[in-house]
This record gives structure tokens, C-alpha cells and sequence, in this order.
């Protein structure tokens, strides 16, 4: 069977607004029941606890396909209530997929059976069953080579380039975008392994033609900076989807303020909702108890829930969403922080 | 630390109530989203087409620890709105869990943590993060052998002796009980591997005491009656939930009425919700297509689901009763086939 | 791409044999890392402990597709070398595949992305890469109806019309079966769910034929069998593959053997390999930590192995063989006490 | 019950030799079975045609705990006999586990019922059933930090910051290592997210003394080096244990070549050896197959193998090994190009 492109790319992934269901009555079922809808459960209940607890800063850590699959809209809704002050995320949902789509352009229901050789053929790019056309990715590939070729020379943190991205959407943006938004609010987006991202194609190019005069994106920048969101705020808080690097990151963070000479707690609770396991001794499904033993993550108040998340994660946000306890929260604005200095 | 027997019985698991949220809303976001929330909405709107096909006559297959989990009253609405015909489940959540709870008993809310030798010596078994008291399932094993005792030397199905369990439930039940529901409805439940369970050991028991004069639960005898039961129906549909005996013992009817020499169709809607994967070859984790090279399941109307029943199973189901096509649907009665033969 | 039968079905699945390589170095090896290798290792070192122990019954339980994947001639060492006493299984191993290759058919190498639809068309079956002729297996349906219309009228275990299909093979069979060594070595084979197989369709057949002169599967005598072994047997260790319902029936043997008034130890011994996970609370994952706090599995001198059979069975097996402690053993040659009691 | 540190840190991890064991017949008999062992055998063979094919560059992806895990010594085998050219890997693995050994520190047997909170106090860090002594491990951060301050402030990859640690270990190694060996034979070792490690804690400490004399560690400096490789090879092939960042970073290159106007082919050959599946949409399970519709994997010679690491790597390094293929290649001393261009 031939496919046609045009036919292949038309219904676009629609982003799911959690305030337009309230989860509240489900989760309360789900807390007296058991297995994973209890673990859901309890995750909510530490998430809100994390929400009326003024000490504390939330770091959002963000791995997999999310934005593709539809959770841009969560993203936002989560910045825009003050319900989180940091992000930790993976390159590819912050520039291929968010910043993607605040270029205006489309994820796009697909089917995994598609025929890959075909899909190459039709420069259709494939996640599980979601479709994206390549020709838009180039584009948002040379938007972040314009960006860099925009900046001053010298070595920058990941947080520093996306905040540029921010500014770029807040003049040409087209559509809904988490950094624009967290651009707006003043939250830091760190990813610590940028390069491996849409943006990367854009840097390497940028590098290239500029030679001594280009930018580069300096990774301890970006670990000294979170380092020191976390030397400044009394209590932190984890809400993590999936594993990877920012989890990694982020939790190491307590080591690295240890070593700074600055005596930092423990990330006071923390949540993961996440497919993988421990079995393999990999970190991305390595227990949270685990990273006690690590002197990372405090015990009590952390939870692991197994399940998928585009099922699972709007559940959690619109629970805590319909809680309103954000409403008493105050905005950080770390990026001011940064600003100060600099 | 020491346990108390009666500090960790304390809190009884509560089964979710499907008609206090409605999960429209969600499930119709999911279907534009991708991933297994898109998985699980194309899963709903097949049981949709299920409910509005007037010739399908719907099987749920149970398998896992579902009430003991909490999802009882699942299967409770399911029953008393025409929203299944048939039930093919393991013996465990027929007898050890709805059974026993219909005598009254209770599954309680424990933990992961829990030392399991301390356990042991309470006589508390656990279920990941549930208990139970072992006294209340002896109870359990013996009202199952009072039954046997009762019933006239032969073989039965599993069908029958299940029936039974509900005519003893409608006499001395103390709680709710999809057994009794069944009972109620002339709805069948068939357990292909009846013995694996607290009927087991009731049986075992019973057999041991009358010798020549006890009864014998016959398995061929159930696979006669349920294909029986696919033979007098035009259409069917499959909605399961996990794998295991239950969906291989449904899927095999189809070549058994072949067998028998009647032309009958595959099922023509398949539905699964699990945790398992394919890769192991096992059936529990295989594919509906795969299901569909045997002859078994029909393609184009399949949908697996990858996610825990306890968060997937109540979207489902809340979708489906309050799309209310089940209002349309007559009751199908086919223990009164049985009832009639005998 | 239109297939053809014949080009379809042309390689066969060969068994790995495990006297053509040694495994202790690797095992060996293996015990010194962590993760899998090691739990692979540790359950290798108890199973080695199993067939030290004079005292102790060897159980052997059954779940997945093994023998179409090339493992029967594993299980058939084992038999041949009293390296264990007693199997119990899924029906599909023992009927559909095992016995289906004592008859002289063959599963042959096949893909998984063969097109389902079009196997169908060609009676060909799909296990995951691996085909099946699917005429064969209605010979294989046609000789257990032919075995049960020869057999007196009553009813049976699924050992006792096993051991009728292992006689069966001793005249006709024309290739390596496990079913018809155990018959040799008097081993029982039992098959809690025995109407769920290729033998369920002959069943079927046999009783809607026979009517009131035909054969029952008596499932609970198996039970009762099965719990008998329990009682006579000082020790007992289980070597599990797979969960299912052969792991849950051998663990009840020891709440069985309680209720008929015998105070029989729990399981001393046991491994299980398994790809499932104890996250849904189902029973094929749950720990055997969990099946201590009811009283089922030992503590100490248990282990789970997270991989798929395929892989580490051999690997397992092999070390066992090559350590030959397996020569000191006795055969138990269990089969003969039900024999006497008959 | 109290720990005792010594206690705990009593038996050191052991490397697996895969020289020591021939797994050629065993992967001979898989390649006739089903299943994860018929995927294996075909990765196998797989890598025996990368290492036939003379115009084939191999690049090693590194993901998961595998050095701390027993994996070391299969990395140093390939290294030193040609059989990979190029090392793309986590941090983790590169910094704070081999150079960790190789500075003379070790892993210990652990085990997964370890009480976290007392691990803390006593300093002892758990990854699954390994134990390591956090002293050592803050020993290692500190001598990344000098390994920094000794550098001329600017912007590096990781590969120029690893090579110098190989150069470290030239003169002050105490034990095996693979940055060691591959810093012999100047093999390049990327690692895409470097400060996500003890590296990191130590260049955060760098940064923070040196400030404006610092060095940085340039992402984008990473992807344009392996990029220059990719354009400089005529083919490639990718031998995958675990996903993360590794996998995908690898597989950008080709789409980074196009995107410097370089004509690159897609990889030839894909392996991946993983726990992880496609279901979620994540990379780390996404299918070579998805990745061929993004023009980045060719089909046809791509294998995932659905296992964990530590069992079924030593498998398919010894049948490599053994095979002798390797003898034949040229060791392709990468480093050298960029030593050549600075």
C-alpha cells in the first residue's frame, strides 16, 4: 500500500487540558484501592503536600516522548499556576517537540504499523505512532542555528540558550510553547544533555561556520546553576516523568552543593512515574529508596508509580490542579537570579 | 519492628464506583493524544461498538488480583447493566476474592515493605500492598467444601458449581458479590483451571471425605459449554483484562466449534488491557494480530492496552456506562440454555 | 508480498542440547557480577543445592511457549537424569507442542512481521517469529480425542490421561518427546488447566460423541494427586519457568496438604525465571518473598531470575548437568503410588 | 540488624573474561530456537558482518550500571582487539565507574534488601545488589577537578576532557580501565551528557575556584567531533547496550552530516541490547525499524535483543571474540584526527 503524504499528515495530536476534568473523585477512589491506582494515589498526596509547603522549591524533570504525545498543554498550566519552579528536561521535548511547535508546526496521529521505509521516503519521521514531517524539523533546526548566531561568543548554560528561545517565540512564536511561557515566568529549563536535540543540528552547524566567534554550550554551567538554585531554597521537591539524564541530574545536585562545602538537604520528596524497573540496575528505573542509600533523596515522602504517562500524568495534574493549594503558592523567578550576576 | 495482627487488618480496601466520575471527557482527550492514552481510547470506542452491535454477545475475561484490588463493583455494574453476557475468569477472583468477600470478609490496605516471614506468623498473606487474614480464607476453603458436600455425586463444570455458589451467597451473602450478580442474572462464569484456587482446597477436602460419592469439577465439560455458547451467538466480543488461562480458553472456542463441525466466526471485537509484553512468546503478552493468524480473533476491531488494570480498567468501564449505549442492550440469560438441558 | 506455504514452513526449530556445551565458567563468571547474572547464578547454586539434598523432591513448572521454541530436549534431560521428579505445566506445552512433536510434527522458524491475515488464509499458526502448520495440530486434536475414546468411561486426572498419551508415543511416536520420557521414567505431568490445550478440542469432540459414556479431566484429583506427592515427600524444591497457573497450583500443595490434616513444611527450595513483574499484584510476578507470608515458599533458598527462557533456561540446565550431583540421585518414579492405589 | 561497613564492603565485583568461555556453540544452537535467544544470534551474526566489512567504522553505545556491574573487562577485550572504533557512552559509566577502577578503587557484591537509611549513614552508595564506598567515589570527583584545573582555560569535548584522563591513568593507574586502553589505541569516548557524573561534580568545583581561567565542557563540540567521524567513514555500525542519550546522540550524526551539506549513509548495521520497549514512545525502546523512518538506522541488518545487559553481552562479546573476525581489521586511532587539527 502507498501512502500519501498529505493524507498521512492530517490530523494533528491535540494537547489535553486538565482543567476541563477534574481527577479529584478518581484519585480519592484510587487511594482506597490498591497496586498502581494507590501508588498514584499517594503520589498526588506527596505532590500536594510539596504544594503547600512554602519552603519548598518543585523541580519538574521531564524524559520521553511527552509534548509529541499531547502533554504540552499540562506543561504550561503547570507553570502558569506557579505549581512548579524548575525544569529539568531531555533536549528533544524541549526543542524538537515544544519549541518545535511554537514555531507552529504539528505533531500528527500515526499508526505504528506504518511501513518505515515509505515514511523515510515521504521525509515522515515516526514516534511509536505519531508522525512528524522532517521538512519542519530543518526548519526549527536553522531557527536555533539563527539564535546562536544571534549571541555574543562565549560559553553559555543550557538554561541560558533556552531562555533565548523563549525571547525568539515571545517576538515570532505561532502556538502555545512551555518555554515561552516559562520564558514569561522567569523559570529556569535546564537540559543537561542539550547538544542531543534539534538544537544540536543548529550548534554543530552554528560551530561550524563560525568558527573562534560561535557559542558554546557549556554542561557545568548548567549543573553549577541548579546547584545553586538548590544551595538557595530551604526544602526541594521532585515531580519527575520517566528517567534519564534529568533525573540523574537533578538529584545529584545534593552531592554537588556537599562539595561546594554547602550543607544541602536531601530533596525532601520526590515522585517518578515511569515505565522501566530496577531489574537492570539502570538508573532511569532505579528505586527512589535507592537514592537514599545515596544520601539524595530523603525517605517518606517519595513515591514510584508505574504506569504510562499519557495516562497517567494528567491524572496527577489535574488532581493537584482542582486542589487549588498552588494558589497560595509564590512565583521564584530564579531566572533573576541569574540575571543579577551576569 | 513488631507487627500487630490488628493494627495491619485496619483498613479495608473500597471498591471504585464507576457511575460516581465520568470518564467522557478524558477518554475523548486521550483519543487525540498518542501513546497508550490513544491505545486506551481506541479500546473504548470498540467497546462501545460491542455494546451497540446487537448481535455481539460480550465475554470478560478476568485475570490478576482485580478484587482484591478493589475493582469488584466493576464488575458488579457490568453485570446489572447488560453490559457483559459472559464471564471466563482464574479461580482466585472467584472464589479467594469476590466469593470470600461475599461471605463478608475483607481485603485490607498493607504495604510493599512488609516483612513476610513477621507476616506468616500472623497468619496475614499479602498481595503486594494488600492483606489478607489467612483465618478468613480457611472460612472460605470450608464453605466451598459445604457446597460440594451439598451437591449430588458427578461432574460438573466449573460453571455449575460456581452457580451454586451463588444460589449460597443469595441465602447467606453479607456483601456485595459479582458471583451472586452473576447468579442473579443467569450470567455464567466459567473458571477453566477451577481447582487453582480456595475451591481447590474445598474440593480437595470434599473428594478426600466422600471418596465415590464426591463430585468432580470437569474442565472439557466447560469448554463444551462455552463454545456451546459462541455457537448460539452470531457475533462476539472480547474484553479482557489481563492474560493468562482466561483469554487462551475464550480465544480456543472458536477452533472448538469448528471441531464440532459449526462454521463459527472469530470474535469480532478484541480487547486487552495488560501488563505483559510479546517478546517472550508467551500467550499472556501476545498480540491480537498474532491471535488473528490462528484463526481466532478477527483483525480491524482489536486493541491491546499497556497499563495496569487498576487505573485503565475504571476509565473503560466509566466511559462505557456513561455512554449509556448498554441501555439498548437485552439480556442474554445463558445459564437458562444450561438450566433447560439439565 | 503474497507468501507460500511451502516457503513458509521450510526450516525447523531445533533444541538446544545441553550436553554439547559447559555453562559452569560462565556461571561462575556470572556470580561474581550483579544485576541477572548473578540472580541467574545464585538460582543455579540453589537448584545445585536441590539435587544435593537427598531429602528433597525436585518439582519442574511449566508456562510459556518452551517446547516450540527449541527447550524440549532440556526438559528431557532433566527426566533422563533424575534431575527432577515431578512436572506440572501448561496444557499447550505438553499437548499442543510436546506432544505434537512426539507425533512427528514440527514448529518451524518463522518472522514477526509476517502478515496475519494471510497466515490465516494459509493455516499457518504465529508464536511470536515461529510457525505452525495448522492441519498438523488437528491430528494432534483428533489423537487425544482418539486416546479418550479408548479409555473407560469416569473421571481423570490430566496425569493419569498424560500418562495415556505418553503410552500412546511409546507405540507410535515418532520423534523425542518429553511426554513419553516421563512416561518411561513413571514421572507424573499434571496439567491444572488441562482442557485449555489442543486436548480440550479432542475432549470436546470425545464427550459431545460419547455423551454419559465418555471421559471427565477431573481437576481436582490432580490436585489431590499433587498434594499427595507434597505429603510423601520429606523436602521439596520448585524449579519454575514461567508463572501461570502451574506456579500458583504447586504452591497451594502445601495449604492442600494442611487442610487434609498434614503438616507438610513449605517449599524449601525455589527459582523462578520469569520476565513479569510484581507491579500489578498478579501472581506470575509476585515474589516469592510474597508467597513466604503465606506460608507456600521458604525463605532463604528462594530466588527470582528476571529474563526470558530462551535464554537463561539453558544456561541454568547445563550448569546443572555438567556438576553431576544429579548421579547420586535416586528416581522417584512417582507415577507407580497412584499406579498401587488403582 | 546493624550493619558493619566492613562488613558490607567485604567481596569486590569481578570482571567477566569472556576469552575464558567459548559462547560459539551456544549461539550456533540459539540461532535454531525462538525467541530473545534467536534475537540474540542474529545480533550476533550481525556483528560478525560489521566486523567482515572493512569499509565498517563500529561505534560502541554505553548505557546502564555496567562497569560497576562486572562488564569492564568485555569493554578493555574490544578495545584491544579492534573490534570498536568509537565509544559513545553515560558518564556515569565512563567516569564513576571504569576510571573510579582505575584509579584503584573497586564495586562490591551488595545485595537488594539493604536498609537505605543505614547505607547513608554509613556512607556506602547502592545501585540494585552493588555496594560502593562514597569516600572513594568523592576521591574520584576530586581528581577530575584536578585533571581540570591542570588544562588551559577553555571550551573542550568530552572526548579531549576523557583523553586526558586516560593520560592520568597512563601515569597513576592502579588497576584495568577502558579509558586507559582506548586512550592506547586512541579510541574516541563521547560522552553526550559528561557533567551528569562525578566528572561534573568535580568541574562544578573547578568552575567555582577558577571562575574566568576555568575550562568548559562543550556538547556541541561532542556532536561536531562524531559527526567528523560519521563523514569520514564509509560505513557504520552501531552495537547498542542500553539506550539513553548514547542511542540517540549516535544516531543524530547522520542527520548532522546532512545537515554540514555531507552526503553521509544512514548506519548499515544496528544492535541493541535493552530491557526497555516501544510502548511508552521513549527512545530508549523505540525500534531500529521507527529510527529507519527517520533516516537514520538502514533496515534489513538491525537486531534488538530484548535482555538484560550483564547476561546477555558477555554472550555476544565471546562469540565475536571467538569468531577471530577481529583479526583481520585495522584499528582506525580516531583520536589522531583531532590531534592532528589542534
Amino acid at each position: 500500500m502507498k501512502y500519501n503524504k498529505k493524507e498521512l499528515l492530517k490530523t494533528k495530536i491535540e494537547h489535553i487540558d486538565i482543567k476541563k476534568f477534574n481527577a479529584i473523585p478518581l484519585i480519592d477512589s484510587f487511594d482506597r484501592m490498591a497496586f498502581q491506582s494507590r501508588n498514584l494515589a499517594r503520589s498526588c498526596k506527596i505532590y500536594e503536600k510539596m504544594l503547600n509547603d512554602k519552603d519548598c522549591v518543585i523541580i519538574l524533570c521531564l524524559a520521553g516522548s511527552l509534548v509529541s504525545a499531547g502533554l504540552k498543554k499540562i506543561i504550561i498550566e503547570l507553570i502558569k499556576n506557579n505549581m512548579i519552579d524548575v525544569i529539568v528536561s531531555t533536549g528533544a521535548i524541549v526543542v524538537d517537540q515544544d519549541f518545535f511547535e511554537g514555531l507552529g508546526f504539528n505533531h500528527y496521529k500515526g499508526f505504528v504499523s506504518a511501513d518505515d521505509n515509505q515514511l523515510r521516503e515521504l521525509m515522515i519521521d515516526r514516534i511509536y505512532d505519531t508522525f512528524i514531517d522532517e521538512k519542519d524539523l530543518r526548519v526549527c533546526d536553522m531557527t536555533t542555528k539563527k539564535i546562536a548566531d544571534s549571541m555574543k561568543p562565549g560559553a553559555y548554560s543550557s538554561r541560558e540558550f533556552i531562555n533565548k528561545m523563549g525571547e525568539y517565540l515571545e517576538k515570532n512564536g505561532k502556538a502555545e510553547s512551555f518555554v515561552h511561557e516559562a520564558y514569561i515566568k522567569d523559570i529556569p529549563i535546564f537540559c543537561p544533555a542539550f547538544s542531543d536535540s534539534s538544537a544540536g543540528f543548529g550548534l554543530v552547524f552554528h560551530q561550524s561556520e563560525k568558527r573562534d566567534k560561535s557559542i558554546a554550550i557549556d554542561s557545568v554551567k548548567d549543573f553549577r546553576e541548579l546547584t545553586e538554585i538548590k544551595v538557595n531554597s530551604k526544602d526541594t521537591g521532585l515531580l519527575m516523568i520517566g528517567g534519564g539524564v534529568p533525573k540523574n541530574f537533578v538529584q545529584d545536585t545534593v552531592v554537588a552543593a556537599d562539595i561546594l562545602g554547602v550543607d544541602a538537604p536531601m530533596h525532601k520528596y520526590a515522585i517518578q512515574l515511569t515505565v522501566a524497573d530496577e531489574r537492570d540496575g539502570a538508573l532511569s528505573g532505579s528505586t527512589l529508596k535507592e537514592a537514599n542509600s545515596w544520601g539524595k533523596v530523603d525517605s517518606g515522602l517519595e513515591q514510584m508509580v508505574y504506569g504510562e504517562a499519557t495516562v497517567i500524568f494528567p491524572l496527577l495534574a489535574s488532581y493537584a490542579y482542582h486542589k487549588k493549594s498552588w494558589k497560595n503558592r509564590k512565583e521564584k523567578r530564579f531566572n533573576k537570579i541569574f540575571k543579577e550576576q551576569s
